[in-house]
């Protein structure tokens, strides 16, 4: 009984936060650029100044985390300093500086019955954001979204609490006075988790929810939500050196693919190698990677190439690593490479290696992933290095928006026809 | 135990079902455009050399509908006879005919770096489509799907069994022999409603869902269903008659949007008119409206009007007629009407009448609805009369599509980067 009136005070509190987000967000929908940039612009001076109080609230969160004995790459995720800061701040000025997407007229025609039909980019209302460590997530978020003329809820994970209702605190602060309303962000201040089921049954307040984490968060939010959800994120990114490839520039592709940073989502966990080429590239390439630290886990083609590689298992093959771990695995034919695409991707990141156009071609068109590269790597998945300015997240889904989401992308649209009393007969 | 067993049955046939889908949308992505069309033609050829066995299994529809005590109107929804095969052929011929999404190159970039980015359009995948009665439905959604490189799944509604699998069954016999597998047609044949629920959760092989019918069947999808889904159709409309309005202008658009088809969901259900205008327009309005055989239910202030008039309750303005019934209030204000449609609008068709051109702004600016009209009726909200040749339904959400949904809306896209060796620094 006593935890039903808990839920229940949870589920009043979530919803209003929610109707709150929704109200405001109609103001915020008729704001002009000038408006939203110049509120943008307080945010980020807010947050300069607020950062000795966010740094006091991020102490008690890493405190916190080591005494619950969080992992030193968790703890790292969540820590913040004043060069952290200053990066946060520096991004939100960069969302200000960028072209706003609503209003714009993305196609107009003339029916023959004389109907003019715009199409016009309008905001999706509420987003709500459901996300792991990163306190930074917290303010790309609010300044993609209020740009975008969106609300937003949040919720962060409960490692982070601290640390983001000070950031929250700081952006509301920064916004009061301005023309976007305060209401615009909202944040879920409770650790419970409960809170997190009633907000991804908001239907008719919450107009889409991301999740930003890992495969256990955005699992539980697909399963969980009736609000309509962009999966974003889970990475089992593949590199295809090809029989063809210029021996070395697939080092340089694999090397950067894999070690220029381990723990995102558009890293290669999975190199595939055709068989023609395997004996004179391969173990120059293997030597490279374990020279940086990355362990290797085989296919039984390579050890016997390499007898001290360790044997991959089936789980392997279908891993995120996110973590200086590369499976390797030597193919017959392009046929091959593409079918453990198939079987293991997640439909993110997927890059071949060739000097065969014909190859490179059928590699692109049959590999369904948001990203296919053609000798490049795979960590350019990424809204900065699409030139989209910034990027709330990378979805790995099919529905509305498919690889890295820029404030475009976090847009709908409506269409508006003008007639002169046209009826239809 | 059975009961158990049964139901691992189903879910078991519903995804291997599925997984053939997902299969064959492979194949189907790569198909050239005169592929798939001279496949759609075939399918045209059998369904009319099929006439009188799917007209013989309609009938037994009917038949069973009319012992289970449907209403002539839902009678006539599942009826078939030659004009509306004939009609559904047509439907396939044009399909065939309209210009082909896929491959399609909608942006092309540059970096800095010399990363060249194309955007392209791509197939969806494997469609699901839930949807009741109309067994024309299952053509037109085959025809679409499949024109735009998508398998489908597809489950009608159990009244409608008979006829729908005489439908699948000439598409199929069509397929056969054509580029496109015949596989790519999936075809849910039970009446057990918990097929319903496994096809909503197959996560991995369902790329998007899609519900078709009244606001039961929408909801129950919306809150079952793990896999994407586009919410369509719930359609409660307002025309909105501005004090500056041209008052013939007003009674044929208000006419049209009430009276050219009761049961749609772009119909008008609301009549908003502003105060200093209903006295000299709406009574011969009313009339007018009555004459067609509309049942008017007026808010207060029509009453005063019309003493005759039926007292509106809370339920009429949130209620979707589909019926010759039409709620109608007087408003104070223009923002008493936007607020009117805020409360009970379903983000639909929304129209003003006005010949101000700065309350008209206003209007298109602040109603938040997929389709907002001036001086015309709610009733052009459809892919035909919007120019997309056909459409598999409005989605009222805002997430991926709004408003009529053409072949474009069926697809997704991917980025294809092609490169020279570009890692990332």
């Amino acid at each position: 009984m006593v935890s039903l009136r808990k839920e229940f005070f949870i589920m009043s509190i979530v919803r209003e936060l929610a109707r709150q987000a929704k109200e405001a967000s109609r103001q915020l929908a008729t704001l002009t650029t000038a408006d939203k940039n110049s509120a943008l612009l307080k945010v980020a001076q807010q947050l300069l100044a607020d950062k000795d109080s966010i740094l006091y609230a991020n102490q008690e969160d890493l405190a916190r985390g080591k005494q619950a004995g969080l992992s030193p790459a968790l703890l790292d995720r969540l820590a913040l300093n004043a060069a952290r800061i200053d990066d946060m701040v520096e991004g939100v000025k960069q969302v200000a500086a960028l072209p706003d997407p609503v209003g714009e007229i993305t196609e107009s025609w003339q029916r023959p019955n004389g109907l003019l039909i715009d199409k016009v980019r309008v905001p999706m209302g509420v987003i709500g954001m459901v996300y792991e460590a990163r306190p930074n997530v917290t303010v790309d978020t609010c300044a993609l979204c209020l740009k975008a003329g969106s609300a937003v809820l949040l919720r962060g994970s409960s490692s982070a609490l601290n640390s983001n209702r000070a950031l929250v605190n700081s952006i509301k602060k920064g916004l009061a006075g301005t023309a976007v309303p305060v209401a615009a962000v909202q944040f879920i201040d409770t650790e419970d988790r409960s809170a997190v089921d009633e907000m991804l049954r908001l239907n008719g307040l919450l107009d889409l929810v991301i999740p930003r984490g890992g495969a256990g968060l955005i699992k539980r939010v697909v399963e969980t939500a009736t609000v309509p959800v962009i999966e974003t994120g889970v990475g089992n990114c593949h590199v295809y050196v090809d029989k063809d490839a210029d021996p070395a520039m697939a080092l340089e592709i694999i090397l950067n693919a894999k070690c220029q940073r381990y723990g995102v989502c558009n890293a290669a966990e999975t190199l595939l190698v055709h068989r023609n080429i395997a004996a004179a590239w391969l173990p120059e390439a293997l030597q490279a990677l374990r020279q940086r630290g990355v362990e290797i886990r085989g296919c039984p083609a390579v050890l016997e190439l390499q007898p001290d590689v360790k044997l991959a298992d089936r789980d392997d093959w279908s891993t995120e690593f996110l973590a200086p771990v590369l499976a390797v695995k030597i193919v017959a034919t392009l046929e091959e490479a593409l079918a453990h695409i198939q079987t293991y991707g997640t439909g993110h990141s997927e890059s071949i290696v060739t000097n065969n156009q014909e190859t490179a071609s059928r590699f692109l068109k049959l590999v369904d992933a948001a990203a296919v590269y053609h000798n490049a790597s795979t960590r350019f998945t990424d809204g900065f290095q699409y030139g989209f300015g910034a990027e709330i997240g990378i979805s790995t889904q099919k529905l509305h928006a498919r690889g890295p989401m820029g404030l475009r992308e976090l847009t709908s649209y409506k269409y508006v026809v003008r007639g002169t009393g046209q009826v239809r007969s």
